[in-house]
């Protein structure tokens, strides 16, 4: 038994995804990258923003003592104190540096926070369709997820959820902007969920968790703003990173930042603190940390995706897709016009057009996708989509 | 129950070394910085090498396409192939990019490794006294730690390995050069676990895992080389960093190695890529692979440890101390001369020199002084030393 069961089972899990990506390779390599129309990944290719580049080169060039050292596992203080006063601002409630915790991206803060309050056999609500990786950050600590279907615009169902709350649930994980639908939860379903929340930890008599992953929140169309957790509920947890208003995803750089009024608020902020060490990540990279420290609003160019977004939008809705309008990220998740995502996105692949069938985030029936992409190549794809749909049109 | 039980146990269990640091943090702050002499921590205090920065800069001003962009679970192909150069070289095998799994750290690959080999229950054997982070790693994925002592002079004790080894040892883990002891296993004794090891691996019909922590292999004195573990055993795995070498431990840059002939080695590396992926360190930071691609030889100036471990070293044992000299690291592990090592640290931290008990090793009885720091800063604490020990030897 070279590889744990439950890895081993994990690998051949993964195996349909893989190849999918490995058909994908293929077909760059057969008939040339630029003619294969890739809507697979949620890698930005904006350039960082020129602050950015200009603060990295100048720190880079800078003498500080120990510049590349080990820190405090909860990152540095200069760094943390700026980005505490970034999350007063979104969240209109005073954060002191002592509640923010630099993480190796979003997704090492989310192992962080799991492991911290996880016991075995504890379950998290997640809602579908859903970023397939949370159910790993979940199992990896012992925690089992327990999947709630959002209504038919994407929105939560906060009845469906309540029902699901029993007293092995020690959190709900949302994620808003959301990825792959690129729904943002308004304020009157986050209030009502905060006020559930309220009332279940109560009933069951244990502190229900709501965490926000929101790595997307500066990522917005049409003047929306995403609403505050904090001001509406004490035992939240924000999980985010700057990978996307930055385009720095390869760097891992991201926060965790815990309501100041949060139970137990000391031993939560130790436990993460501990967890970041000893799950490995020891501190978040420490270059990237001294620049965010001088830049905590620089941002990408929101109006470039948002350019995509319509451009994409307007077209797919002329050729008779079906889809809610993303009002942040960068995904599109449309049906599948003939019912069958796998078979679907197959047949997308043929014509060199990739995309990801909806059963990846759980959620059959749809597809994903990534316009972090070049508009040409949005472009370039329309009439293959047009020509496909026009099939099962008839 | 804010924060799972287990973590909040570990909590107060770290609790010793917290107050030790916190009471160090007050000194300084009460005497100032400068006049307490701080032997305690593992942090690199020389300046990484120009070839490390000049490479920084270089890449820092290139034009790169998404050069902070996400990058595949392994890490980038030009990296991991000069990796693989260098740990061919080191390990007298002929080892491909594909063997080579780029982590964030060490410490972020023992977890990778340990999430891929670990069912819930397995044993790791390490050998006392041993760096205190192995247990978490091993904990983390559900393994249990199982130790056994060195002999007298800190090599490993092969026949009580052996004795140790149960149908469910999964893997040994290994450290040399050693923290805390300098200590760098002789090439019989490498030679001599190995053939133990396949012996034992037939004898309970699995493979038996020979993990090799050596984040401080470059860091020898007196021409000393550390041997190959590939040459010798099959079932190997190095895990290791740039964090000493280029005194960047808080950039999180490092890598594992399989060797080509483990067992199901397909599995094994798609495992680790996994769970790379899925513990969320996503990639090794992406700006960092791209430097060292460049420079994967670089090395910090290992003359100046080695004067400092000769200044030490001559002046404890002219003074009467008692301690096997460290042949690689950093660090020194001197018997407690009033055989008690937490009092013995408390008495020199009232003459404000901070040191580790051995007990934060998993053994009693020593003290570690880590003297990755300014040879003045030895030279001070000289005539304190001298004081402290008097009084034991009356």
């Amino acid at each position: 038994m070279p590889v744990a069961d439950d890895i081993k089972s994990m690998i051949q899990n993964a195996s349909f995804i893989r190849k999918m990506f490995e058909t994908g390779a293929r077909l760059k390599e057969k008939f040339g990258q630029e003619n294969v129309l890739d809507f697979t990944l949620g890698n930005p290719d904006l350039e960082p923003p020129k602050k950015f580049q200009i603060t990295l080169r100048k720190i880079v060039n800078q003498k500080i003592p120990l510049k590349h050292g080990y820190i405090s596992n909860a990152g540095l203080t200069e760094t943390r104190k700026v980005v505490a006063e970034k999350v007063s601002c979104e969240q209109h409630i005073k954060i002191s540096f002592e509640n923010i915790i630099m993480t190796c991206g979003a997704g090492g803060g989310l192992n962080v926070v799991f492991k911290t309050i996880l016991n075995r056999g504890d379950n998290v609500i997640i809602n579908a369709p859903y970023f397939v990786e949370y159910g790993f950050y979940i199992n990896n600590h012992g925690g089992e997820i327990s999947i709630v279907n959002t209504k038919s615009d994407f929105n939560l169902d906060i009845d469906a959820i309540e029902k699901k709350i029993n007293h092995k649930t020690c959190a709900i994980l949302i994620n808003s902007p959301n990825n792959p639908t690129g729904k943002v939860y308004p304020q009157t379903t986050i209030k009502k969920l905060c006020n559930m929340l309220k009332e279940k930890s109560k009933k069951i008599n244990r502190a229900i968790y709501l965490v926000s992953d929101e790595p997307y929140r500066k990522i917005v169309y049409d003047n929306i703003k995403v609403p505050s957790i904090f001001e509406f509920y004490s035992n939240s947890i924000i999980v985010t990173s700057f990978s996307k208003d930055l385009s720095i995803p390869g760097e891992r750089l991201g926060y965790i930042a815990v309501h100041p009024k949060a139970d137990d608020l000391r031993n939560l902020i130790d436990g993460m603190i501990l967890c970041n060490r000893i799950l490995g990540f020891v501190n978040a990279p420490v270059l990237m940390q001294r620049v965010i420290k001088e830049i905590p609003d620089a941002c990408v160019d929101i109006k470039r995706y948002q350019r995509r977004r319509d451009l994409l939008c307007s077209n797919l809705k002329k050729i008779g897709y079906n889809f809610i309008l993303p009002e942040g990220a960068f995904y599109l998740f449309p049906k599948a016009p003939n019912g069958d995502d796998i078979e679907f996105v197959n047949i997308l692949r043929e014509k060199l057009v990739l995309a990801v069938p909806g059963t990846g985030f759980g959620c059959s029936g749809y597809f994903r996708l990534a316009y972090c992409v070049p508009e040409n190549t949005i472009k370039r794809a329309m009439p293959i989509l047009e020509e496909v749909i026009k099939k099962f049109k008839k």
